[in-house]
């Protein structure tokens, strides 16, 4: 029979002291949080009779985990991230906001303060000119009313054609592939860049490792990360995912979502290629339009205050 | 009102399949804890309505308890290992399994494989002998019947007079207060040492940070950790706290247990200072028997296969 002792006067006084409520300093909402944690994590350890050697595992691999600096991975491919949108899609639905382009998750791989241009920017830094598939990414922001929204900054961020993203792939240009655009007059906004690869995980990383303990791969489709942001108007979080992509709808951190879908059409026009500047070579268009929803409050502007790399 | 979604097919869905429910690859049982975890966290954020500033600072400190290597200090200071030690007596008492020194916890700072010698060891290295008061440590392995045990391993490791660990203080010597006795033929073992100071976590460290903003210390009394084992009886892994120590009975791990503590006798008397070689110098004595149960099947015998320093 399962021995359970979490209900016992003696756990819950332990529970109570280690989450601190027996001093009168500290957060009182970190001690909610985590005599709630804590008497959850008993609860797991007897219902599912954790062995010593499983929670010594565990303690093992959590190490590693944040040795490598991927809870911002492993908890995505938990589903959690997407999961916290969810949430916030459903408590928008019970006060009644609705409408505009689909929230879906940041990743861990963002960098803060890329350049900023008006209207257009080149995104790569052209050391992928002999591999990368030249792709204009082209757009216009609006509002739920259909007016385009001007002075909107759309910052966008993505791979490179090995799938790995500038700063952590130190190999890369500082800031490559990563720019904010300010929209025109008209709220468009232009990028040019190159056609990214999609996303896996370290296959030599815990968050693989947990992952193909789990019989699960660590693959994303190819995408493109964007934050949107324009004064009175909603912030917005999201991602272009690149139709065609054979993990377009089975992502291991489940971003992708209807609405959410863009297409890179490939172009071989000679003279639209000549008047890019391309020479001549194979280009791809992708258009993709954002619906800010209006902000409600001054925090709405505003993306969350995550701690990011580059702030 | 909270809102409310993990109930829902599609938030049971993603679950499941975040989980590995729906792929025939990996483990089982990870996957069932995998489960778990998940649904649980989905209410914990849903029951405390956990914003998403407040989850992405978790994911940014649980990034840093990993990266210091401090789940094995920041769990048991949250008294998830002593919970380990509660369940696993309810779990003897249920089977009838009683008697015997109490266990307690490792804690993380066992490095394995220390010097192993018969009888007697010194323990520290001399490089405190102008600060360090000299501490003889000895007793008796016994069984439950009072009968000593011979050929037993006392496994013993302890902190410097600043409260740290030789192999991960790298300024001490390799296995500097660590050592393993075989007891003699009358179950005896003897150790010279010196007493230790009291243990705290480090203070610029992610689980003070975390100790902190719940109102709490992270120190512990002085202690000496032991492993106990000899074939045909059950692994005893359990401490000697110090009888006087302000932090006897208020141990941020919660390590210290009733049969646990000890009194290390100082003595001023030269003689016996001399016939010991100390030249005079007052040193101090404990006493502390071991008492083994009687190993019910082969595992017994053996420690959990926690991954460990040294191995």
């Amino acid at each position: 029979m399962t021995v359970k002792i979490s209900h016992t006067a003696e756990v819950q006084d332990l529970i109570k002291e280690a989450a601190g409520f027996n001093s009168d300093q500290g957060s009182p909402r970190l001690k909610q949080l985590m005599h709630r944690l804590i008497s959850d994590a008993f609860k797991i350890i007897e219902d599912l009779e954790v062995t010593e050697d499983e929670f010594w595992l565990a303690v093992d691999r959590l190490n590693k985990v944040g040795a490598h600096a991927e809870f911002g991975l492993l908890l995505p491919g938990l589903s959690m991230e997407h999961f916290m949108d969810l949430l916030q899609d459903a408590k928008d639905q019970q006060i009644g906001l609705a409408g505009g382009t689909p929230r879906t998750i940041e990743g861990p791989l963002y960098v803060a303060n890329a350049p900023l241009s008006e209207g257009f920017a080149r995104m790569d830094d052209g050391s992928e000119d002999d591999v990368g598939i030249p792709l204009f990414i082209k757009g216009t922001v609006l509002n739920t009313d259909g007016k385009p929204v001007a002075g909107a900054i759309v910052d966008l961020w993505h791979a490179n054609t090995n799938g790995t993203y500038s700063y952590f792939d130190e190999s890369q240009s500082a800031f490559n592939l990563r720019r904010r655009i300010k929209t025109d007059a008209e709220g468009r906004y232009t990028a040019r860049s190159i056609i990214p690869s999609g996303y896996g995980v370290n296959p030599e990383g815990p968050t693989q490792e947990c992952l193909s303990a789990l019989g699960r791969h660590g693959q994303r489709p190819a995408h493109i990360h964007v934050f949107v942001s324009a004064p009175e108007h909603r912030h917005l979080t999201s991602q272009i995912n690149l139709a065609g992509d054979k993990y377009l709808w089975d992502d291991f951190a489940y971003a992708t979502r209807e609405g959410l879908v863009g297409e890179a059409r490939l172009l071989d026009n000679a003279d639209a290629s000549k008047a890019h500047g391309l020479d001549g070579r194979q280009f791809a268009e992708l258009e993709f339009d954002f619906v800010l929803q209006p902000a409600v409050n001054a925090d709405d502007e505003h993306r969350s205050q995550r701690p990011r790399a580059g702030q």
